[in-house]
């Protein structure tokens, strides 16, 4: 029944989410000790969240002896250097998405994880939150049947660091930031063994004045036919908006994990004092999330690293698929460039997948294409021709 | 950092509950020893949450040496029973709700445990749902003003077990079952301060063949002039309705906890395997919860439970809450039997709460009604005349 | 294919509703004359609707020869009045609701209408709306059983004229106003044969300096056991809050008919020069809906009303019914004031109503109160004894 | 004020939709004679619709001598040759969507209409829901500003009749039927001005077996930079599901025109007797919408054809809309087996549009990126540096 201990790398928005979700509820786990290139910022993430000791060297940190797990919440430019370090250790690493700002630099992290031997956990959290963990469930028990489209959305103003707006610590504009979060809800949907052959993606900088991307849209084609889709954006207003959709040959799920999810509430401005957490308002319409940290998936994703770690297997999120997102994004920003679908450049450790098919009745030889019952009982058979494939009906008594 | 140990009365549907809950993600908390009247329904509970003791005497598992707290999951019949022994044993004590039968024996509960200096809490989930946490606390930020009107709406198609729907055993019907969340967290919004005046119920039994009510409507009227109202069924189609909605002076506020929370799904009902939780149907637009225990309450509920016992302060829900619910419960069947508004008979500790107040404009000494502004800029005021009441209307370029 | 000629008393907010349908569409039907008192206000609306003709006298528009049906959009103080002239004229009248300020008022009318013979119809647009009128059939045709429970919810900020305020005027306060529309709601969905036996009343002045209530909650008590319930208020925040939940033996319906209908839009504000109609702020998120008219069940309830005449039947809303309305909403106000269950005084024009009953299936004679299947496929019968009624369970392989 | 008269050439399911529409409420135009290849299904629909004559001739049909307007809801493989015959006649013509097969079939028919000089519409209901139409205008109105991101998705599971699903008589699958109303609601949002630039489509036939595509997703780029994308399919489960999303640089719209627009009913499908519209089910939970011929735009769409007939002005969907709406539908197919973006060849008859631009804020020369307001009140900006655009954020009191 004993818990962890922890050191936090960095202290952006990022460390008070994962520690306000590690030090939640009634857990067990604690972070021993923070580093922040910043002595001031250190100290007041310590004081913030009871944290006893505080570093401005991250070797100090990585290396306390205390310490069991070392969670990496760093600017995309630092990831690689960090999970080196941690490697070298010998201790357990998790590290924030994106894994990496492209897909080389993911394959020379994983090499590093797994040439180490050391636990690595990606902290994808958007594929933890409860309710994408039950519908992943629901589509693995077949409830929708075949997945056939997943549409992930991933859309606010923008965010609060400088370094995210900066191409080259990025690795890239939204896409990075967000898009990251949507091909892992997709892949977990289509199925994790299911290939992501090739890539289309729409990219422009429509609003800031950036050199990323401030708005995308992207299509992935996966071995089985199932098509990825998704929209991220730095210019939408309103909130934030997360949604997901997913289309099977049995059925459809639409996941609301932000603006519209039971709470909603009106206020005129004329009560003093309250203040709603990250909304563009305070007056007007407003639409709260429950508790955040479980709704945006924090919880599930941690528990979910430390049982794997209690119990030697591996969890959901791994390192080898914040190498896979990379490489989707890398293939994607090709796409934006060549204005052309762009395979997807990944060392595939998964199998092949069968092509989506639904069993085909047949009428008379004829392929069935829509069958319908009649008011007075009969039915009406659209049948495709087995010869010329033209499409015609018939109304039958049997 | 040490985590509490504890035993759990009761092997029924919330024994399963708060124990997912207790064992549920990191927690440091852990069932020792678990009662069940049957050995057998005990031994398969102990498996299911991997509880190391199992007994069929209650007396044995509240004296467990081990044992700091007592989490009682019992049909209501057995909780004065069960909470005299906690007492005798000097433990804390947590009684699911309702608290009693009725208010009389609630009374004799509350002294027991004030007796006996005990620390006792009262496990009404429905106003830990994190959701109903975050409201509570806008609107005593101001962020609505004055509430006016509470309406807490909660309907499913009836209980599991027997004893709920013996009158006898369960001290009435969907009003102790259901009713006793709606007014808590009724209480929760316009105050606890709140003295609760009066009661006028409907109540009748529609559709099942039982003694107790199967529909009930509740009015309760507060010192501030605030009007709660709740509505609870167990005939309603088509899940489980947990609904509540605040008016206030300045807002609003609508929550929904179970049936529309961001989750939809259609199913053919052609995938196999799938079975989907409380829930009518496997078939059809269906609408599960993200993470039951939470969105129902239960994982802030008992963090609240362990850290007042950790530091030694009341919890948010009370024995005497508990004592307060029966009173008004109390009332509301003495108005469905007199078909008239009945005074709540209660040991009030609040003190007095002013009535609600909006500050009233004037313009020449009569009050102003409404004010609008027109197309051509000039003010159109709806006023009540000083002297008559009488309402009129001017314009006027001031 | 003839349209009709109709007389236009009244040019408020109602009458431009009112005109804005009739001349909508490719509408066959055209306002003739219309009336007011104020020269200015007949003809601005006169020119804003097209309308030929405007004149100060209410003779001479009910008395123009080319009229064949007049439109009584006045405030409830002097529709009387202007009914007795219409039954004079012996010509067809649509009379605004309520019909009059109280039941006896509105007995008069019933019996000048009637003495007179005119064809007479009551503008209870709310029952009109496309929703309505589809979940009224849907009701009728079976798909949620027996009704057994109608909840018709309508608040906003308050009216725009000052007579609506004057308890004198009007006849009341938000029951007057609104009340109205959800009582003929609820009568509608739990049948209009089926009487209406007594009421309950909670009504409050809570926030307006006025005489007349601004908030009530009123329960209905009907002959079938179904209990009918509705919430008005003045003093709602957010826009106009026009909800219905019926709630049967055998299923569910909620209608939403303002400000969650599919229309779902945030504006900053920056956008210049839009201007969104009746909601109370142009910026932040807003809840338009499509075409208010049909919405609003205006577009139905002329249709109905002119087929009606046409083909020499009952529009489905008559002048009794607005009479039944008036003697509900006077039971009210008794039940405000004595504070119990009042019944309604009406002179009943339908007959008996059989209670709502349920077949109860029995297992050894005792009833089953409820049926479960458990995984091992045997069935758990939740039994009420037939002797004591005391509920017990068992498990049975049969 | 005479209404006009029709005729209808075609007896499918949108001839029903239409002449319910025509013929609905308080219409004044009526259809006086209907064309069908069958005898029977002439002579059953004309007595559907109380129409006084039929005829199996369509050439008769078009030179009824008391024929104003010929509304031609045939396959659209029939158009060209329907449309040569009005135009030859002389008569107002009406087409339903897509007008044609393709492009090169789509300009044919715009030089006909043009030669003859009759009036034409384009029957492209979705754009005229009332829904749509009030967000054209609130986008027209700057409520949102720039648009940069239209959505809009179509899906149900297959159309009804045979030659839908023949790729050579409906000239494609999904796209053709779909996707034609989702181009036409993107134009009118971006603005029908917009240059559509170019187009990338995937489609592919993933359930049905058939040649034609059953799901698609496609993006248009238009010159101002906004991007529209749609989706189609045939394959969606759980009704007719019919979204638009808007995003601008100052808001957000969203629009459900079916699944969730405020009518949400359960039934245990105890209740015998009733049967939901179009609904895959009449048990569980349903969505049905109140009138689906004003829902759907039909009615203000005949509306604005017969208003701008009598003015003699354009309706707001002319045949050159729907030769644009084939040329990108063309493009889409070509992108389809290409794999990459395709010009869209249309002879353009708008002018130039300028790209979407925020005015740009700077700070000592440096663009500011975003700006936040720290809790002690000082300034945090974001900027991106005028000679190197890296970005980096610093704090100011000013």
């Amino acid at each position: 029944m004993d818990g962890r201990k922890i050191s936090m790398l960095g202290t952006g928005l990022i460390g008070d989410f994962y520690t306000m979700t590690l030090h939640g509820q009634r857990s067990r786990d604690r972070v021993g000790v923070v580093y922040s290139r910043s002595e001031e910022r250190g100290r007041a993430f310590a004081e913030r969240w009871g944290i006893p000791r505080t570093t401005t060297s991250m070797e100090e940190a990585i290396n306390d002896p205390e310490t069991d797990v070392v969670v990496i919440g760093l600017p995309n430019f630092l990831h690689e250097e960090a999970i080196a370090m941690v490697a070298e250790a010998g201790k357990a690493m998790l590290c924030t998405k994106p894994l990496a700002r492209n897909a080389e630099e993911a394959k020379r992290i994983l090499d590093t994880v797994e040439s180490a031997g050391i636990f690595g956990g990606y902290l994808e959290d958007l594929c933890y939150t409860p309710k994408t963990l039950k519908a992943i469930q629901a589509v693995a028990g077949g409830a929708i049947g075949d997945v056939t489209w997943v549409r992930s959305r991933e859309t606010h103003p923008g965010p609060h660091s400088a370094w995210f707006w900066d191409k080259d610590k990025a690795g890239g504009g939204a896409i990075v930031d967000l898009g990251c979060h949507c091909i892992e809800i997709i892949r977990n949907f289509v199925g994790k063994g299911n290939r992501p052959l090739d890539v289309m993606a729409w990219a422009d900088t429509l609003v800031h004045p950036i050199k990323a991307e401030d708005n995308a849209v992207v299509l992935i084609r996966f071995e089985s036919g199932a098509i990825g889709q998704f929209e991220v954006s730095w210019t939408f207003r309103g909130g934030m908006d997360l949604r997901d959709e997913v289309a099977g040959t049995e059925g459809t799920i639409w996941l609301n994990h932000f603006l519209r999810t039971g709470y909603e509430m009106y206020s005129s401005g004329g009560g003093k004092g309250y203040v709603a957490e990250k909304l563009e308002s305070t007056e007007g319409w407003l639409f709260p999330v429950g508790d955040e940290v479980v709704e945006l998936g924090y919880v599930d994703m941690f528990s979910d690293m430390f049982e794997a770690l209690d119990a030697g297997r591996e969890p959901m999120e791994t390192i080898y698929d914040g190498y896979v997102v990379n490489a989707i994004m890398d293939a994607a920003y090709r796409s934006a460039d060549s204005r052309r679908w762009e395979p997807v450049d990944v060392e595939w450790r998964g199998g092949p997948t069968e092509r989506i098919s639904k069993d085909v009745a047949r009428h008379d030889g004829h392929a069935i294409v829509k069958e319908e019952v009649l008011p007075d009982g009969r039915r009406k058979l659209i049948l495709s021709d087995k010869d010329s494939g033209s499409v015609f009906d018939i109304v039958t008594d049997e």
